[in-house]
């Protein structure tokens, strides 16, 4: 592997095999600007740009990573090799390193401008369990869903990035004596795979699955939170709203999916066989390795190269209408559950409906989300030549409701 | 009635009373501008605003509403008054005169950029309706939908203006040898009311059912364009998708509320009693006269002013989670339908899932939309002293799919 000249970023999951994108203030409110991370320091992307090390037309300079996003593969490869030169080769040290901000010194912001944000169902065992859980005595799967990737659309404009307070949502939820109104009594999580939208198409457009990395730029975490009283009551027959609706976390890192070539595997056979639009040349997943940690405590490690559906079918599915895709558009895999217990990307499912508390490392139990709770979710994959993809973490903390309703 | 200047405009539906909000392009591809419709002329609000005409801070040189739609009330009604001073007052017609431009010589384009787009369901004809036909020998509704609005999210990118050609879906749909692929057999229509979001909120609060007036900016047309085979065989468990998400028409102007002040009606009596984030001090709905064309006939004309759940009721339960609503932010009535045949806003009624034909003028028999079919959903409602306030018009063509899939 390439010698990085940046302190600590050899060896490390943020050396210059990974290098995500994202958007970041000086600690106390400063303008937003993009980086790319680079161990634990920022890479000014915009001075970078506006120093001209690094040539994209101006889109490092913008506060979002969109008009970036928006420029397609060649120039999203382009200025990757270039900022691996930046950070390898000795004779731009001096020239790049003023750019570079310690971690500690920022504020990581969303670091793109969300479009439509789309959330699928795509792991057989996550839909199982809920099945079992949320209908019981019915078949486990719907009849649909080994034939298509099923999915929904979320809410954009809640979107926020990792570290932003959850505020408890208040809501319908059924009682034996009609519904009642309150705050949630349920609220979980889904760790999720996000995919974040480069190149958009046009309306009428489908992109075929091995047009995939055409449009795809990269790979952000995602923590669907999920009030599960409140989607009980309501979902039935237009799917979760209110539910979901009130925060989705993204983490503050886009690993792009050049970083990903490594962390391919094949995914799982389907049977049945997929109509022609969802067949793949060569079926892949990533082989993210995900870790769940509520309070402290390592709950799960959800294995992601397991998924039944795989992004690349994901977004054939979500165009073969025609629906266009915009910049930013963001689409999420589905929470993600392995077959064992200690693999699950939701509490609904690591505690059975709230049967079965887990005890925690502090001795405490929980079956749902108390105030006060954070959870962190991170991921690694397998980089080039031995090394470690990191993605940073998405994390969120449950605070009480903030005013009286 | 305050006399207008502009040639037609008294007497029209589209006189002083009404003032609806669009953007338009001058024919031939100009930039996009903002206008306000009177008679049948644009008022270029830009021009208008250049000249010192109006004072909005630059809101009126933008190219989308979006900027105007944050301002609030208070400027909203600011500019309208200053609006009707220039469309009234003699001395104003020398001024501006030049910058109405003939509605035959402009290109309507979507008024604005829109934040995310919620679907509700809240009329109960149009919900027992589907219930009887796609879940027959159930209850006509399900348990929770008179405890609360039910809504989803649609999806934003693909909210077209009218006059946006439809491109027939294709998609997965039920067989007796399971699922097929190819275009949808049963594309249908929805007729319904959109109602826009001008001032933001910010995350974790509510906006209660007596605010309304405080966010919503105004009203548009909507033609929530639906593949009622995709949908059907998609939308269990987590609801619509892509049978809805190729193309949402939306109308080219957006109504403000203050040209509604004498169309509000009591809206009907909710048993069981709501709970009291929903209630009302005063329910109200609005009494809007809607028409759907078929190739020219009129089908039906559903009735506004019955819907069970009211837009104020729809926002309070939207954001009663403590999702945040953005600037443009778009919800929908859901389908308008009345009692009668003659009163539906959807063809999956007016036909019985297609087991009705209807015959047309031209003697034509259909079921659900053909290539080449156009419908044209208008809308009205009662002005100040005997006026009526027109809505324009929300219309689409059907055209077969463009590119081989």
């Amino acid at each position: 592997m390439t010698t990085c000249w940046v302190p600590g970023a050899d060896g490390s999951p943020y050396g210059v095999q990974t290098l995500p994108y994202g958007a970041f203030r000086r600690g106390g409110g400063g303008e937003r600007r993009l980086g790319v991370r680079i161990a634990d320091f920022v890479l000014d992307l915009r001075g970078a740009e506006d120093a001209d090390l690094i040539l994209a037309g101006g889109a490092l300079c913008e506060p979002t990573l969109n008009a970036f996003l928006a420029l397609g593969r060649a120039q999203w490869t382009t200025v990757r090799r270039r900022i691996v030169e930046l950070l390898t080769e000795p004779e731009h040290r001096a020239a790049v390193e003023p750019l570079l901000v310690p971690l500690s010194e920022v504020d990581l912001v969303l670091p793109f401008a969300v479009g439509d944000y789309v959330d699928f169902y795509s792991s057989e065992q996550h839909a199982s369990n809920v099945g079992q859980i949320f209908r019981p005595g019915q078949p486990l799967l719907t009849p649909n869903w080994r034939h298509l990737p099923i999915g929904y659309h979320g809410r954009a404009g809640t979107v926020v990035v990792s570290g932003t307070p959850i505020v408890r949502p208040s809501g319908q939820r059924r009682s034996t004596d009609g519904p009642v109104f309150g705050p949630s009594r349920r609220l979980d999580i889904e760790a999720e795979v996000g995919f974040v939208v480069g190149v958009p198409t046009a309306l009428g457009d489908p992109v075929p699955t091995d047009r995939f990395a055409d449009h795809v730029f990269g790979v952000t975490l995602v923590n669907d939170w999920s009030a599960r009283d409140i989607q009980a009551w309501e979902y039935q027959p237009l799917g979760p709203f209110l539910g979901k609706s009130f925060a989705t976390s993204v983490g503050p890192w886009v690993v792009p999916l050049e970083a990903l070539d490594h962390a391919w595997v094949p995914a799982p056979a389907q049977d049945p066989p997929v109509l022609p639009y969802l067949a793949e040349s060569s079926r892949r997943g990533l082989d993210l390795s995900i870790v769940v940690e509520w309070n402290g405590t390592r709950v799960s490690e959800p294995p992601f190269a397991g998924m039944y559906w795989t992004p690349a079918q994901q977004l054939a599915h979500l165009t073969v209408n025609g629906a266009s895709l915009r910049t930013g558009d963001l689409y999420a895999s589905g929470t993600v559950s392995g077959a064992r217990r200690d693999q699950v990307g939701s509490f609904l499912e690591l505690t059975w409906g709230g049967t079965e508390p887990v005890k925690l490392d502090d001795g405490s139990e929980r079956t749902f989300l108390e105030d006060g709770d954070t959870v962190v979710i991170t991921a690694t994959a397998p980089g080039p030549a031995g090394t470690t993809i990191g993605f940073g973490e998405v994390t969120g903390t449950v605070v009480s409701t903030l005013r009286n309703r």
